[in-house]
């Protein structure tokens, strides 16, 4: 099996059905990868020691989610220098994600998080690929096979849609 | 000179400006104390030894400000169960402040961060010596005298806003 | 029956399926507590001898929660020197919580409230721990225990999942 | 001289430069008010003994301005049962006024205040008019001539601004 | 029957569910008064008519509702100097109710709206109640009544949770 | 049939169950339209080339709806120089549509969206029957009609509500 | 002199600094226009004539500014069936300007205001001249003529950037 | 001179003043970069070229920074497969640039824009030095050693700071 290079992180259990998404993509696109639970505050000398092995482990992108006060992608990445990114989760605690957005967001100078939408962990991945296919032909290619699939999936649901009598107004 | 039991704590010396009005309100109460800056993503590691040592240094109770994604607080307090006071900054890039009474605001289960408000570092000071009062009666006193002192002033400023012509219409 | 030491208060009888949580944190630390109803504007005069008696009584930290307007921890806090931890509740009225964790986080010089996040009741009592165990090996100890049965949470769920083959890519 | 029948009241001297407004237009209608300050968290029972007061020493409506988490309207309202209009000040600690907003307007049944714009202490003082009006024709009288002059200033801006070449086009 | 001197007024019959808590309220007081439909939108002259008509109608206070871009009190307002409150309503299209608020609260100098908190028919009627108290002795006793009322409650609510084993640990 | 002259576009199929109160609008007014999917992140080309043939096809306004980082009606905004309409959709993953209103209504000099509501595609119908109606003798007199509607609708609620025993106070 | 086919609106003086982008823009088309005072509270009378007359007189197109809650442009657009475009102001009082995007933006169903950014007069004016391009030849050449300008204007803006040294790393 | 592998893009001259710190980390790493004026609204085709023609020229991080209704990073992620940074910048026109962020971050499946903080242009160059960094093992060094002297600074400080006097109480 291939060694990860993604890892892809949590602050608590809960958080697996939004970042589960980000796991589907990966594979989708065929990145090793890792998904484990790292809780910023509830296993702080976990997270500092994952992001500092990290980079040693043959990581390349982190993948941080969290709700609320979400410290994870912020911290992780001042243990780092690896390229984090950062997806706010709107939990049932949350105030809309908008409270996870801006904990993430507004890294001081010299250690950013890459911020992506509220529950965004696909987008998340995809963003991960980008960076992985710098020096992936392979990767890169991918991605723009993605591209046109996202476009050819517009495409036949505008013919679906006028077969089932949609758009008879053209 | 005695021991401080006070830590306070912040991640930038552009912050000292707003957090100075802490160590001015435990001088007030005679409170050992220190002040230093911690920078939780450029000096990771200096704030995990500085959580991890502070309640065997002797303090007793932490202080930590901090702007925008502000996450200092919060992550000093998953290293150390002393109670930690987290003082919301209005820095340039802040959204009001409003980002970071959420990124202190919104702790996980377990980890508590007691959030004052935005830039309210005295008032920080102020619920750090109602803590270490629980055990201390000069402290106890000192508060109610230090809340006569607040009533004194608002009725200070009313005789003279009287003498002033001020409420002649009374 | 041990004299409480520990005041949690609300407003209202529907505020306890938020506020029940403190007390359970609070058992489980073996600290006396009391819990009732203080509606600052329907019981002002109940609100105003509770806060003042506090202390005499032999309460040493009150948790107040509230939803909208949030008046009671900063009402509580203006009559009494005691330490005042307040939970905003996002209740049927609220704006997302942050009505109230505004009335309650944005206090004027001199009178603090240690807030905590919404709904958060749990985390007040941990607070309210903390600060007990200020002079209390016994409850520095157990805060220390509680921690670490946090931490060994999240890593039975991680063995839970890496059972369920979970991280099977790693 | 006359009996004060409203009542303006504030947390600190600071406020005054917005409150004045609220003096100014009541001098306006010859409505006869005291103005003093009142803070809810550092004179709390000051603040009782005003509201509780207030109906026995002839004052008919009271205006509570305040910044912040701004509970003096709200908890004025629950020691009296005479109407409240609450200010919500833009003070230097305010989140644009919003947190004052939301700490007045947002109160639980049975105990409303009538909250106005924010620094809007003018209007504060209309609204308390139109109350005092409806058992006196004289103010009734006086708000229709005021309406009047409001629409007047108005009109003769306009005709100022076409004497100035504005409206050229038209 | 009597003369109505309240009139609840709003813009659409979904905002009947809201706004009948203010009916209810004034029926209690018995004080008489008329509910209607008149939207600021669909029906502006009924609205001016509505407006400019009700003092020699007899009506002496004016409660209105609205959802989002709430106009309906602020423009009733300018056209009647008797008093309005206006009750922000939550509906399906609202932001949380903050877009209502914001176009009730933040009138020009001059014309003022007595906004309550977001759906809170019950508190304008409240404040209704209050005004008219103003010259009406049995008002103004039955509003004393009221407020034991919801303190008498308050206290059997205690009651019932202590005798249920609440408050056991105290 | 007739040259559409109305296009409703929008970035997914899940926008269509807002978007349709459009069309039924525009077919109530007689006017031809389509309507179809042009997704600006998945189908750029197809929007640029959408927008820039508009006006040669025939097309004389253009709606476009959008949840999220919504740029569909600024980006079409940009390649033609037709009215371009932007309804801020709440979908799954928005702020309360908050993020849509300021994606769309937030634009720089010259090139302007015209915004309606969250969720209002049918003000978004009425908005381009408006324009068309500036050279359109019958649409400007359906329009009239549609506020009569509008209005004898309220009209006929309110005798319904007085039916069934509403308003009996009054 | 030609009958102005636009009219420009709004409630104070104070608002002109900002509204007369609109009649620059206008002017700069050739589109002739008025430009007055009318205030939705203080001279509501005139903002119904005002409406109601606009479309006899000859207007076309109504552009409406406001500040704080800004109902100007929502009932100008109740009294008349020409399409309403509104100019969110930041004024003095205002919360950012969010307070009145939401006053105009979240009108009913029926009565559509085109809502643009935050003192984004020039822009009100050219979304007025593309309704009135919609039968102008004139005007529609002018408007991509206009367009092109705005592309040259940023085009010559990047050589005087590169002549200055701008860009030297490319 | 190398060919550029960063381009920095914005949409108006006055974001330079913001988005010159991005050019100047660049430069401190040695990175070769492009930087220029792109429009999304006022030169759309300009950016379709920019975006499509990314990669071919060799470039292979995009950073695009705007205010208000920011949709640059956006829309050239539509148009190009690299990664592509976003920098919400808190223009004149802004809602503390929360307009900006919302219209960055919030981007639908599959084209992710990689946010960062308020005005972090500068933060938005370590972001792309670390994608970068990837595959070049210079860069990597150059992080950590740029870290370390993130690190350093704030060990000076703290040294300057005691040295003045700062931190006796400890």
């Amino acid at each position: 099996m291939e060694t990860p290079i993604v890892g892809i992180i949590m602050g608590s259990k809960s958080d697996l059905k939004i970042m589960g998404a980000a796991s589907d993509v990966l594979r989708q696109f065929g990145i090793p990868f890792e998904i484990t639970l790292v809780s910023p505050h509830r296993t702080p000398h976990r997270m500092v020691e994952y992001a500092e092995s990290a980079r040693k482990r043959g990581l390349r992108v982190l993948i941080a989610g969290g709700g609320g006060a979400a410290h994870l992608p912020g911290m992780v990445a001042a243990f780092t220098t690896l390229p984090v990114i950062g997806v706010p989760i709107n939990s049932t605690m949350s105030i809309q994600g908008l409270d996870s957005i801006l904990s993430m967001i507004q890294m001081p100078a010299g250690v950013p998080v890459a911020t992506v939408g509220v529950d965004a962990a696909a987008n998340a991945a995809v963003l991960a690929t980008q960076m992985l296919a710098l020096n992936n032909a392979r990767l890169a290619d991918a991605l723009e096979k993605y591209r046109a699939t996202l476009k050819d999936r517009v495409m036949r649901t505008i013919e679906e849609l006028r077969k089932g009598g949609f758009q008879d107004d053209v």
